[in-house]
């Protein structure tokens, strides 16, 4: 063994447990920790497999090697939707997923990833941290064994790319639509039809007719995908998915292990991750779409207003049906409701003000 | 002394030091650092005393104690105006303020702080860390010895408090307003007069008629001050001030002093503390616009479209000045305005048209 070796592996406490001066504290405050962090998405995903290596790289920085996190990509330790479940009995300490992936544990998982016409990024985490979601969302988990924690936000996505124009409701008749979530029971109920289909073969399927449209997620992981060559339509705004919130998910044993100081790292970290990744989405998606107007000559068009008006309505239903599922998802639907109809008031005369204004 | 006093103020290397194990790595990591932060705000001001205690809650928590951060309101240490130079001295190893306060050390501070008709909250944390600003801004400040980060935003603010109606761009002349910064001199251009008068006494300014207006923040800090005792009318958006940044400043002789792990606390301290004051604003805005409205029956008006366009046409003049002033001005003013330019068009698409949407 070499001495950093030695050094590494043996906590400085237990170097002094020989005097007076060791204490417990000062052993747990140096104790190495290995984690594991599983995520949803593919190995260094951009924008969110990027996130959750941040976020890895943030905690072990910090901790200065104390806790060593290693990001696996999905199906690496597990496979994406067994994520959850793998930080629920500690196979891994770590994970890095969207919430709704956990609607079969509880429909009000939903409430903490996308809801249509909900909230937008900046209003999403005003809730979490300011607005009483941060404390529901930790009861929500808390059966399992879990600690939530937001670690990042796409923003306002895209409605998607669609191989006819839409121009009334009725063009949703019979479209078969890769839209996942709530999003997608709101299109069933506008007549379209949800065809369940990995991200990897969206393109085949466009191509082929098997999809007449898809969503995504926005200019910056679409130009990715190549979407641009199979389908002519790109519409906006995402009113399904305004600002979707990405999820740490820490084992609650591993975490309660760990010393205070590191127990800070991590969450701060989180709230770091979170900050960063809509940033990122912010500045990569406008240079992205501007190599897909100017390069790809892909025509953006807006859904109309009389399509959103309705689509709008099936939602308020949607999201209401959720509500009623259970108490929980009840009391998360009262809170974020609240929060959401005063929030758009001031939305109204900030944000919304101020961008048309600037755009006048 | 007490003997968590004795452990507390003795690095756990130099227990080790009779040994063959001590090495100035762990020498390094387990020296007690004691940083006073500095700040331009009364002490715990709402908002943006309380996120400097944060930030500083955040280093010291996340440190284990290794470094202690004491926080200073304005004129416990120095005044509010010689944040900079405290921190430039190392009179302080830590600031909390507002760039555009330091126009006399350089024109060009004042693109990181808010620039009228320029970018939001969001907006500007994605050019500062992912379109080449925080690069900018650390070339900026390098000279001064200090290391600049983003601890904060305020989102969009309110235009301010008028004892008028403002129905043409001519009721702007003869204007009696407390506006600083860019927004001042677009007031000036407009024929209005700009008063400097500190924030403690602007209630009474207003009372007395030594005012005609003032801007101030926005709904939370501004109910407040009990400005709808002494202003009748509320007007909104606050084109001069859309996405106001907050700044920390860090000694750049102490940060390298520091190991490794605790600069990556302190950097990552300030972007969770970034995240948290916007969540604050947004969800505190809301909720303090409800009482003005709801109890202190406030008229909340929106300026006209036509003084917003000729306020938009006077900013781009006085912002391109601000461009010409020196090299520096202009290398930041290339950047972010270019950057401006394309986040526009994604905004148009994304935030602004879902906003629209979900007002319909």
């Amino acid at each position: 063994m070499k001495r950093r070796d030695f050094i590494q592996k043996t906590s400085i406490a237990s170097l002094a447990a020989g005097t007076t001066l060791a204490t417990p504290s000062i052993a747990k405050a140096n104790t190495q920790f290995k984690w594991k962090m599983v995520t949803a998405w593919p190995k260094n995903f951009p924008g969110l497999g990027t996130n959750a290596n941040l976020l890895a790289k943030m905690i072990t920085e910090m901790s200065g090697g104390r806790i060593k996190v290693k990001v696996y990509g999905a199906k690496e330790l597990v496979p994406a939707f067994e994520v959850f479940d793998a930080v629920s009995k500690g196979t891994a300490e770590m994970g890095h997923s969207g919430a709704y992936y956990w609607k079969g544990k509880s429909e009000a998982t939903q409430f903490f990833s996308a809801v249509p016409f909900g909230l937008t990024a900046q209003e999403m985490n005003a809730w979490l941290y300011y607005g009483g979601g941060m404390e529901l969302w930790r009861e929500l988990y808390k059966p399992f064994g879990i600690i939530p924690a937001a670690t990042g936000n796409s923003g306002v996505q895209m409605a998607g790319w669609f191989n006819r124009e839409i121009n009334n409701i009725n063009d949703l008749k019979g479209l078969k639509m890769r839209i996942p979530g709530l999003g997608g029971e709101v299109l069933r109920r506008a007549g379209g039809t949800t065809v369940n289909i990995p991200g990897g073969e969206l393109f085949t399927s466009l191509q082929s007719g098997a999809l007449d449209a898809t969503e995504w997620v926005g200019p910056y992981n679409d130009l990715a995908f190549g979407f641009y060559k199979v389908a002519k339509y790109y519409y906006y705004p995402g009113w399904h998915e305004p600002g979707s919130t990405m999820e740490a998910l820490i084992n609650e044993k591993a975490f309660n292990e760990l010393p205070k100081d590191l127990q800070a790292c991590v969450l701060t970290a989180c709230k770091a991750a979170n900050m960063d990744m809509i940033s990122e989405y912010t500045a990569r998606n406008n240079q992205a779409l501007n190599t897909l107007i100017n390069k790809h000559k892909v025509k953006v068009l807006p859904l109309p207003d009389d399509v959103l008006r309705k689509l709008k309505q099936l939602s308020d239903e949607v999201v209401l049906e959720l509500a009623n599922k259970d108490p929980m998802s009840k009391k998360i639907y009262d809170s974020v409701s609240q929060f959401r109809t005063q929030v758009i008031q001031w939305g109204d005369i900030s944000e919304l003000a101020f961008l048309k204004a600037r755009s006048l």
